[in-house]
């Protein structure tokens, strides 16, 4: 891992930009922190320059609970290649929701499957990386989408302990068999209302989580219309896990 | 309203008995409070005193955030006189829900329709009493179950501004169309392995509120096993919208 810029933002969160290997990723972490921070890696769609605003206000909002955050870019998004595979799957799906059509099992698996495939060793080697930093503790939370990948991590990656995930990405039918091996406290948000997801599929999925704990938040409006008192809930849930 | 008793609670919380006619009550008002309290009327499934450890505990919870609390026994329950038909009706329900039969939607507007027509009218004359007495204000919240009563008060009785309701109880298929014209804040309670309850029902009547600000929280475990950070969450939606 590479610092490649650092920044002092206004309320005193260190924000440094970092490479590892080819994967560009950003680390945020509290301004004063006395002992070694825990740790919310912070999920998204892909894209960090276009997800930057909300990534940075979220960890803004777990910095001042005293977490760093850390995010790293996901294959085929932002500055890294593309795959012509990913890029079909993704037009295929655009074309189904634009359509109004039922979304094709088929295109899900080829658009997220790979995807889970490849992101997930990286956000591992990743968490490496961040928890050899002293000014890094454990435990350690995922928080965010794409849900496909916060569930395999939480399946394979023990140094997880809880975690965040916005149903509000498309989920693999097979995944629904690796849910129910997830045991570490959930919570799920789910916008009610969200037109390019399947509340059922939704449901069916929080039903599926193994986890003694799991709570699911609903909440009015549209993909990115989480209110602000359903974050601070989700803040909440972190701070009695990872505190 | 008569007070009957009065004790002061170990936490400074005062704990009043009262009758209202012929129905009883307990009032319990926070131990400090210079200006008169906002006021939570406390839904319970009918049964005081078989009730009351669970009320005392949600009462002590909200005077620790500032708020008056109040509740009185349900029609038919408690030591007020039975209906025979209700009798009957519950009778029903038992038989249905011990045979693992589907419940018949008749059986179900039997017991809730008239329990709601009588327990609501009850509910408005405790709130003019209440509200009547100088260290009670505004505004006013409704917070628990007979689901039914909460969504029948919510439409007809306009001093109450928000309500959490617990999504634990039957409601009648009439009463998905008043749950349309519900449009105070709302924040619904369910849990998802209630062993009494429809879990599919319980979500088409959360989809069905009119309220542009409603949030469904679902938790695992049986009807009274509502965790404790989902009493807390609860308690920080009243908190946002009464103080």
């Amino acid at each position: 891992m590479r610092f490649t810029s650092e920044q002092r933002l206004d309320d005193g969160v260190l924000e440094r930009e970092f490479t590892l290997g080819e994967i560009p990723g950003i680390l945020w972490t509290p301004g004063s922190a006395s002992t070694p921070a825990p740790l919310i890696l912070l999920g998204h769609p892909g894209g960090l320059h276009k997800m930057y605003p909300r990534l940075v206000a979220r960890a803004r909002h777990s910095a001042a609970d005293g977490f760093a955050t850390a995010t790293i870019e996901l294959p085929g998004s932002g500055d890294r290649p593309r795959s012509a595979a990913a890029e079909q799957a993704r037009a295929d799906l655009r074309r189904a929701l634009e359509a109004g059509e039922p979304v094709d099992e088929e295109i899900v698996d080829r658009l997220v499957l790979p995807l889970v495939e490849k992101a997930v060793p990286e956000w591992q080697a990743a968490l490496d990386a961040l928890l050899s930093l002293p000014e890094i503790g454990g435990p350690v939370g995922y928080s965010g989408g794409v849900i496909a990948i916060g569930i395999r991590l939480a399946v394979v990656e023990p140094r997880i302990s809880a975690a965040v995930l916005f149903a509000g990405s498309f989920v693999p039918r097979t995944m629904f068999e690796e849910a129910r091996q997830v045991t570490i406290p959930l919570h799920v948000l789910l916008q009610w209302d969200d037109e390019g997801n399947d509340r059922q599929a939704a449901l069916e999925l929080f039903d599926a989580f193994g986890s003694k704990e799991k709570t699911l938040h609903a909440n009015m409006g549209g993909h990115t219309g989480v209110p602000q008192f359903a974050g601070d809930a989700a803040a909440q849930f972190f701070t009695r896990h990872l505190s």
